[in-house]
């Protein structure tokens, strides 16, 4: 049976995706469409050099939107002018195409650095990717989207706000791509999140940066940054419920199940990992200040040390100390505690823990490591994952 | 021919290494010896977990020094008060033995962190350790203080500088280990300097922390910090030079010659890399800032996706690109160059270069990666090595 997954959940959306010739025989491209004119709102990348598609995007965000075309296989960045007129060329034709503005279509691209766009493999290929797209499309867009992902990753979640209609609630779906590059502030990664909510512009935005902040920004891979990172949220008013504006019930009902969907969906993504087969979930306890415990958390979840350790299942809590203390926060190593999953092995001074216990607990799908500073009320969580000598072949070898 | 090399290179300076038994056989502590007083400076880690033995030449650094003891296969740290009370015995001990007083000796450990320093073992190994000092002992201590390293490091220079006897002239001698956890600000790694030069504390301070800055402090292996970096330069005056006070020619010829012993090193460390085969020299050119410059030479030097590239031989320039973008300098993304070797790879748009002549230029010993930024005229070097399936392999494993 066809079912609506992913962005196609909510009321009013169709994707789809297929492959135009950019990669051998993937999926490449995909689409995401609104019946209506959405309103959008996005965090992208703080890297200095930004892909000629985000850039397409950041200058179109304030305008109603109507669809969205994503890449994989090509960055579409560093171009040179020609760049810039190829990702110019290549939307005129979807808006077209679409019957709309170009000013109300935005752009993603994910994939290699330094290729030029394939213009004519992408222009060719948009009449059967906008035929291709109906409201059972949200696997195919959620493959296309894929580089060295293992898997694509989608999430459909119904709040509990009322619809327009009876027995009908607001609703959120997402799908997102990501395995390397991924880093503290975004990564190579690309989120995409319908919801057919009537929201305000800037409860919207709020709730977003909030999201996006303890979700998608606490993911890292392997500290690398990428140029083309983006998360946008398009709401199209379907769902015909009371607006929602901020400071209100519904605000944090829907705020909480955006957060929901983006920790959902970079969990995914940390998960993913290149090379990785383990979560690392990192949490930061009483650290002196929310900035503290986030710094601490992500370079936790980061070290390759740590990484590596738990490859090997070596309870090394050294290196998890070693780390926290490198970020330079404020808290009395003597009072640190340290946890592997749920055993204590560092109390101030090493705790005696028999290691075929803390090996299992390293071995698990999902590794959970705890520090406790005793400095302060604060916390974070951030996520990682294991490196593996797969990462580095991986990284070694061209697409 | 038995030869004075690194520490011994100066005169004045014994020094040794033997196994005491913290490692099964290679050699696990050494030691350094002056004839005379030395006035010492240093710099270290700026973790904020710092070994006992860190903590205690912290301590004494501003008192004359007569020795330095230092062991591997054990950081010495983390061990909560009983920590700190082995690291006291065992310097009471190698202070009465020396004859002098606990407040003129330094002691630097590195290793596994989480395990107690095998108190004694260690004073046990002392005796002998001491026996065993001679001028002739440099490699036996550049030795003693290896953990993952494949190669001693050690370095001798002559200055230009007159000593007081004929034809003589003022020395420095170092050696250094390091291998993994080594990131900017220091590292899993010490590094010992002597020097037999007359030099006022001042001068030889200002003259090591340009020295470190620009050596030691722009390597990264991988991102990795230690709780008990080190680097400490002894200064024992037996070369009867005219004082070297600042802002005089001796003084830029010392600090020059100090910049020299410790970039050497610093080269060493990075070379060495765990698992690595290849050094990577990145210089940033024409910055806007030096903090600009310096902090995109270490992100690319350190960006795994860069360094798995190197070990592929793979002339992916778009990852030394985002890298740079990533530390959100302030340049012109379309008006930066990127060279690898000598070869333009970027210059605003893709260049056209055979990739087999980049493959070249990537298989060398000795990687150079350029990147110029046309915003300024600040620049920076830093080193790094290549990312290998042997390096998650070593850190997979216990010691």
């Amino acid at each position: 049976m066809e079912e609506r997954t992913g962005v196609c959940f909510p009321l009013g959306f169709k994707a789809g995706g297929i492959n135009c010739g950019i990669k051998k025989e993937k999926k490449d491209i995909a689409v995401i469409i609104s019946e209506t004119d959405c309103i959008a709102e996005a965090c992208s990348t703080t890297n200095r050099i930004k892909s000629y598609s985000l850039l397409w995007s950041l200058k179109n965000l304030k305008n109603p939107i109507r669809a969205v075309l994503i890449n994989s296989g090509n960055a579409n960045v560093l171009g040179g002018k020609q760049g810039w007129e190829i990702t110019c060329n290549i939307m005129n034709e979807f808006s077209n195409i679409l019957n709309t503005n170009r000013k109300h279509v935005l752009f993603a691209s994910t994939g290699i650095i330094g290729k030029m766009l394939p213009e004519q493999k992408i222009i060719t290929g948009l009449k059967s990717l906008l035929k291709s797209a109906s409201c059972f499309g949200g696997n195919d867009a959620a493959e296309a989207i894929m580089t060295t992902d293992r898997f694509p990753k989608q999430i459909e979640y119904k709040t509990n706000i009322k619809a327009h209609k009876k027995n009908q609630f607001v609703c959120l779906g997402g799908m997102a791509k990501g395995a390397g590059m991924i880093c503290p502030n975004m990564a190579t990664m690309l989120a995409f999140i319908t919801t057919d909510a009537v929201i305000q512009r800037t409860a919207l935005r709020q709730a977003l940066k909030k999201a996006v902040n303890n979700s998608f920004n606490m993911i890292t891979v392997d500290n690398d940054q990428s140029t083309n990172d983006f998360v946008v949220c398009l709401a199209n008013g379907l769902a015909g419920n009371k607006i929602i504006k901020e400071n209100t019930e519904d605000f944090e009902i829907f705020s909480d199940g955006l957060l929901n969907v983006c920790q959902f969906l970079a969990k995914k993504i940390a998960e993913n990992g290149e090379g990785a087969d383990r979560l690392i979930e990192v949490r930061v306890e009483s650290a002196w200040s929310e900035k503290d415990a986030r710094r601490i958390a992500k370079k936790i979840a980061g070290s390759n040390l740590v990484k590596a350790a738990v490859t090997g299942m070596w309870p090394n809590w050294g290196r998890i100390a070693a780390s926290a203390g490198s970020v330079c926060g404020r808290f009395n190593p003597q009072a640190m505690k340290i946890f592997i999953g749920d055993y204590l092995v560092f109390d101030g001074f090493p705790c005696n823990v028999d290691e075929p216990i803390l090996r299992k607990e390293l071995s698990k799908k999902q590794v959970i490591i705890k520090v406790v500073l005793k400095s302060g009320n604060k916390s974070a969580v951030a996520w990682g994952c294991n490196l593996t000598e797969q990462y580095v072949k991986i990284n070694m070898e061209k697409e």
